[in-house]
């Protein structure tokens, strides 16, 4: 088998920028760890970006879009229509996403990875569809290699974008009715998990609708392992359960680590993307920071699984990479207090 | 007994934007309750400023700073001296609430209301020193009743200088060695808890250190309640065992309360300062929200008797309005996100 982009490592930190970023902290003017854990991310910040002036100023956020053929087992409680529906409220800048990355003037763009329909032409939004959705994982693989490989290579291209354009942190975002279904079937499948630890209400659905969305992924669950077991195959797991705005994630991930570029990642689905992106490639998990415990259950044991520990738990459960666009300022008031506090010897301060 | 201007209650919330507020959350092109605690957040200042287009540009921030007859006792990991060097620091720019005042454009400002030494003019710091530091509380009152008075008004001086600039949210702080010793006194005294349930390392005592600290509070303790049990005197609890910088700030939690200005509470020390002022003006708690759960030992406790949720849980326990200035985005996302959602309505977006 030939090595593909993705199997190229992520990038190292600076070592030497790290033992000089831990020294510099113990000199700031505070009680030494009394900033928690603003330290360490300010630390990391400054080996990522190798210099004791680390800046999160330049903020990429890629939101991808794509929906899913598993919505006709009626796993949702929003209708199909509503991913392109919001692709362009995304555009006219009246989604959650639309509204935070304008406070925070963070570059936003929309990648439409697969909404079933073609859409016209909108600002913001880059037409890359790999497919009219998903075909329904149910009964068959959710995607072609071939589709999977173009949705992956989507992902990269927007790391690769954020990286040109000096962003100094990678946000992803998703939108797709359907996926919190899709995103679970992949997390049971890497973490041998049954359905109903991950499946949750995502939109909004009743006790009811949250016990059949947990049958439908545990049929095909079952479908798939026919084949064979998919837990230490994370490509395979994606492209049998997951969607195209996931797998896309996953390649945004890989590159952004590849190329030395922070993320910080959302909430459920993103996670999901997260969880194969590690499986790939390990060495990534340095790259990563986990934005909030979103309130779609199946997160936390998403989250412990990845030893990650999340900034906010603020009870959100949106996507659209909202709860990262919430927590994005803890890393840059992070990055500003490793730049700018003065020392104990700048500022004629005693020490303890 | 005549009143006094602290007498004069809290202003009340809109209650029919209030209404309009949660009506308007419920419209906006998202699932129902899925921005979890930011659509609380969102409801809750459009009725505090009566319009569904809130803003949390403009903070105020006022650190408060004096020092501490207590540290006689030794109670302190750092000599007083820090008190003074400290506001040079904030007047120079180098300190943790200096570089996020300026992260986040918020306007900062130190008043010293009482260190040991007079200081010489500093740039960004006003002088109005009740006293050269509090009496060591352990066998004398704090400070006097016209201290006590003096410094009250520091802080209703600083909430009104806040509301007539015209911020939207009020944020205080405070330096002053030995403040977690008269914190953790005040707040043992107000919610009868014994001394070593409040007494933590503060910034950065040992086990023996924080024992040692504990049985000051304790002797201080009983030392006070020969004249009778202060705990439903909060304004007494405060003259006895309080310092300058705390009773500032409560008296600029009641003038923001009675002006109408919401407050974003840090930590430790200024969540004393809220217990007293609650007790007081307990309407002045739906002006209130608190940033973050300090790692000073004590403070889950005393959030927990004040019914508070913080926003943040990141190992913070630095003081100086830091763990605020870190929480404040999320006040300003939650604003920017009731205000400038679209509604299903006005996106065309389906809903579920």
């Amino acid at each position: 088998m030939s090595l593909s982009w993705y199997d190229n490592p992520a990038a190292s930190l600076d070592q030497k920028t790290l033992a000089a970023a831990r020294e510099r902290q113990s000199q700031l003017t505070k009680p030494p760890g009394s900033l928690g854990r603003l330290e360490e991310i300010g630390i990391t910040l400054a080996a990522m970006q190798a210099t004791q002036h680390p800046r999160i100023d330049k903020v990429w956020i890629s939101v991808f879009a794509g929906d899913h053929g598993v919505t006709a087992e009626g796993v949702s409680a929003f209708p199909q229509a509503v991913t392109a529906e919001m692709v362009r409220n995304f555009s006219a800048g009246g989604a959650a996403i639309s509204v935070l990355a304008g406070e925070w003037n963070a570059r936003l763009e929309v990648v439409n990875v697969g909404t079933v329909a073609e859409l016209e032409e909108l600002l913001g939004v880059m037409d890359a569809r790999v497919g009219p959705g998903t075909a329904n994982f149910v009964s068959q693989p959710a995607m072609t290699d071939e589709q999977l490989q173009e949705a992956l290579n989507a992902g990269r291209a927007a790391a690769e974008r954020c990286a040109i354009n000096g962003a100094q942190l990678f946000i992803g975002g998703e939108m797709g009715i359907g996926n919190t279904t899709s995103a679970a079937a992949v997390g049971c499948c890497l973490l041998a998990l049954p359905a109903d630890r991950l499946a949750g209400p995502g939109t909004g659905l009743d006790a009811v609708g949250v016990n059949h969305k947990a049958q439908v992924i545990e049929r095909a669950l079952a479908h798939h392992r026919q084949d064979g077991s998919l837990q230490d195959r994370p490509l395979a797991a994606l492209r049998c359960l997951g969607g195209f705005e996931i797998a896309a994630l996953t390649g945004a991930y890989v590159r952004c680590g590849q190329l030395g570029v922070p993320v910080l990642v959302d909430g459920f689905i993103t996670t999901v993307a997260a969880l194969v992106a590690v499986r790939l490639r390990p060495e990534l998990a340095a790259w990563l920071w986990y934005a909030h415990c979103s309130a779609e259950p199946g997160h936390r044991g998403l989250l412990e699984a990845l030893a990650a520990r999340p900034l906010l738990d603020l009870g959100m459960r949106l996507g659209e990479a909202s709860g990262a666009a919430v927590a994005m300022p803890i890393l840059r008031a992070a990055a500003a207090l490793h730049a700018r506090m003065a020392t104990f010897a700048e500022a004629g301060v005693s020490q303890g």
